[in-house]
């Protein structure tokens, strides 16, 4: 397997389990950190190369593909900055919470020839994977529904909120890009119902903790998403696909399989704490699956255009949530002429 | 235990398992049933008088309670007649399609101080009654969501889709009830996607077969329902409940407890075929409560409120999918007045 | 259906469960119960005429079946009586504690040319029965092993214990046939650890209330069986048939079907309580199952065969317990020849 | 964390696996791997030092712990070699099949005095950690007994079988050695029951299939272990530990977790085919603890003296199986004071 160099942009959470991930993968030699905020005395990330300079990953003529991992805001333009040396790209989501700043940026890394694979990482999910592979199978038949159960372990900090572009846009947009990827169709339309019911504190900043958003898909089927920042029993992250020959169920991931009976009841596992350990593998294999768009020079399996369909969804649902209507998702076609 | 003398009206397949059901009962004895539209000589229900005239269970003085198994469009019509005789009455849902018809059925029902019950049989399911159960006790905290997910496992003849009402009033009219029951709560607002996914047919008569129908409940709450006339699978009756303190999920009862696995994978239990088998418990269980009712003189637990809401959520609904918009479901208070 | 006319005798908690199940069944009438040792002023059984004699049973011309549900001493002596007045028999098990003894009394049955079947219950319940159907339909393909674990939720009282016979007569006894039953093959072999974990009074009384039993069956397959006499969550009844085409295992079954997940965990429901709730059903399925084959002229599906090779196996259960070594189980036949 | 380098004797497919996990291990250097039965240049292993010389391992003195992977007929000799250069050593099970032998290496490791683990990995696969983790906390109260089923996806190719050492030296030294790590008591007695129910080749080259082995623990308590060399349907590894406050059950793990319902039923996921799938972890997470030992200077968590305690109880189940009698294991003390 031929080895590629790799850079990343970004050492805080996300950008160390990369690192990670990159050190214990076959086929991939990390080169360099780089982060302007970060002491790298303190790290505690694997022994890399690091830097406070962002160019010296982007210049580093070694270097063929970069993770970029830094916060949102800067996302478009290191993306937009690798792609113009020629370099593949990895970036969180969203690439901007902007839809013309993120189809622009799309645009520069289509002409500059590069790979850009979003990160969607859900889509790796072994047992996501799982659902999907059975809808592609034909094994449900046509989809007429996809449902999705998405639960936190609890709120994020009030600060954390205030910044976060809403519940939507925060933590519906995962599920958006689920029922798409799922589905194999588009969102056409969203109606999307909101509350405060965790925390009062939630809608002083202005924003939901409870939702119930539902949809209608480019092909015909229905889809309906429930979010809660707060399920106390832990991350509670489920999915089902119905169709015309069945149904496929995604239940909750556990750290063991067991069933303890007690006089105080039958009692299985708690769900895996949070994302970090309910999506670990899928961290580890959506890199693999990006490195393998590089040698076998093919589409990575979650682009930019996933990231601008899943942020034009998170748009419509906060007009509906604000006016109370369903709301119709916009084309990314009505976007360029609106530019033009 | 005081023995109560009941007579039917209606000789159907609800009429004969009601039948049947209070011939193994204690504490109760079925001097009755009248049908002018059945041949009694090839009756398959149990043995016990018969009669073509409706007026031989109500006018007999020996029977204290009636229970109306006839058509939809005669359940006002005789439940009225045997209020005002006296007889406390147990009626098959709905009492009338009308809402303003229910209402003054309900007024005539309170004069004559008889019980009314109406045939919401799925409050008497032990499972979702259990599910209750938790939320009355607080096991799930303050409830933030309500989950049902109600398909059928065929869909109906074409014939009888067209004189259903439409799916709402036939099918989801139970669904409604069972947001009502679990959550305590009345629901505000409705907004309703619709589809035809099952049998193009079913569109072809004004009908849908696929919906996923948003709610907003009084105390805040949200609540969501999702439909289908057709899980090839069998009949999918499972519900969530979920709250501050947790959540309580209902699944499908199966006619064993078993997992058969085999070179064709791991096979667990199919849900029992269709709601006479899946409810068939609760249809005895809401005859006893009715029946503790009227020796205890209380209130039955399904009065003809609850229909009559169960009723205006349907129709509120039903006006959402037409408009495409949310719509609030009308106040009992309101068809009053706008009829005074 | 032709109507039945039946009688039982012993009137103490299996008596009144079987007369309450007469009551409500199809196709039957019962005339009468007798129990010389029950005041019928107090009994909270069904209004059906009683008395202290059991003549009145045994000589009613009327009666064509009788249910012995007397004491265990009692049971051979009705069992013979009742055959002799050429009435069909239904006898709790076992016939009688000592092999001689039951025997003899299938022999009077035989001559009499009278139904007799015995109150397996277990082999009527619909998750064991589907279990068996797995097997018969040769889902499992050939039987390799059978395991069951029988746990009773909380010990007998000591004065119980003391005059049941030990734990392999009392409670074994129904596993043993089970396994005959699941398996479609006879125990050869048996090898039984025993021990006191439970409660040391009972080993004190000269039992045991927790063993391990290991089985050697005529195709060749393997049996074990766990007991014990206190599972503190409840009646523990589980069974597994494992074969050349796979396995299928029976689990607990519960009195709703939910999950409550909350701060204190991921909780399902607890077993039903005891075997009056677990195998309800079975009650009424085994007598349906009698007086079909009266009807049908047919062998009955339990008969005296079975009470006597389960006793058989207890016997040699009990001798490995107390040799520590495998016993051969005896055949009916070398009974017989023993007497001659 | 402290780095230690490493070096492997034995290629093949376990070698293999413990070189790509200590690749990918923090605080490890695997310097090189040796093997004289290896063609290296088509090795499918990781880019490490090798070598067809042992010596080149055990001599290099920067290596500080060997693991003796090699076949099990030198694991003996390599111990004793590597303990007498002062190397850590981690051996995978058995040291030897003569119990003697086992002893002997012991005694050379013990006057060595570097640490010994041995390659139980079944015991830190999570699953079966968290079973043993409610014994030791007390939720299941006092052990009174312990379940393992072990089946085999499909038998092993019959020149296997003729050199594995008899089933239970093969596969249910595994099993053995989870009754003693879950139950935290020595085997005492053992009677097993075997068959062959699977190839009838397997019986003709002098083993078994298929097994039912029941104990008796030291503290009492009872053990039952199943085990079958093929289950149609993979991989089954099920444990249950009863006692006196409840019971743990451990399920088998799968790839994903779906339910796929459709016509032809209700299809949970088959379990992960076999051991190099469903222990996978486990084999990580058993060098980790080998290391940690290393650091911190204690004892490892399954050493040489279970290895040890596995081989006797062996013996006797084999011993039982030839003459159909429980047999009482050997003590090690035993074992030595005949050497004496």
């Amino acid at each position: 397997m031929r080895v590629i160099t790799a850079g990343i942009l970004g050492a805080g959470r996300i950008g160390k389990i990369h690192a990670n991930n990159l050190m214990a993968m076959t086929g991939v030699r990390l080169k360099a950190i780089a982060d302007p905020y970060v002491d790298f005395k303190e790290w505690p990330g694997p022994a890399v190369a690091t830097s406070k300079n962002p160019e010296d990953v982007l210049k580093d003529p070694e270097i063929e593909a970069v993770l970029v991992c830094s916060p949102t805001p800067s996302h478009a333009e290191f993306t937009e900055a690798a792609a113009k040396v020629g370099k593949h790209v990895f970036c969180e989501k969203p690439i901007a919470v902007d839809a013309e700043r993120v189809r622009a940026t799309l645009e520069t890394v289509k002409r500059s020839g590069v790979k850009l694979q979003e990160g969607f990482n859900r889509r790796f999910d072994p047992t996501f994977a799982r659902v999907r592979r059975a809808v592609a199978d034909g094994e449900v038949g046509d989809v007429q529904l996809v449902r999705i159960t998405a639960r936190d372990p609890a709120a994020p900090p009030i600060e954390y909120v205030k910044s976060s572009g809403g519940m939507f846009a925060d933590m519906t947009i995962h599920d958006f890009d689920m029922v798409r990827f799922l589905s194999g169709s588009e969102v056409e339309e969203v109606h999307a119902y909101g509350a405060v019911l965790v925390d009062p504190a939630i809608g002083v900043a202005g924003d939901i903790d409870t939702a119930v958003i539902s949809m209608r898909l480019s092909n015909g089927a229905l889809a309906v998403i429930e979010n809660s920042r707060q399920a106390v029993f832990g991350y509670d992250q489920r999915i089902e696909v119905f169709g015309s020959k069945g149904g496929i169920e995604a239940f909750n991931e556990t750290p063991a399989r067991t069933v303890l009976r007690s006089g105080a009841g039958v009692r299985h596992e708690n769900p895996l704490y949070f994302f970090l350990e309910r999506y670990q593998r899928s961290f580890v294999l959506e890199l693999e699956a990006f490195f393998a768009s590089i040698r076998g020079d093919r589409e990575p399996p979650a682009g930019g255009n996933d990231g601008l369909m899943a942020l034009l969804i998170v748009l419509a649902a906060k007009q509906s949530l604000l006016e109370n209507r369903p709301v119709r998702v916009e084309k990314p076609a009505s976007i360029a002429s609106k530019k033009g």
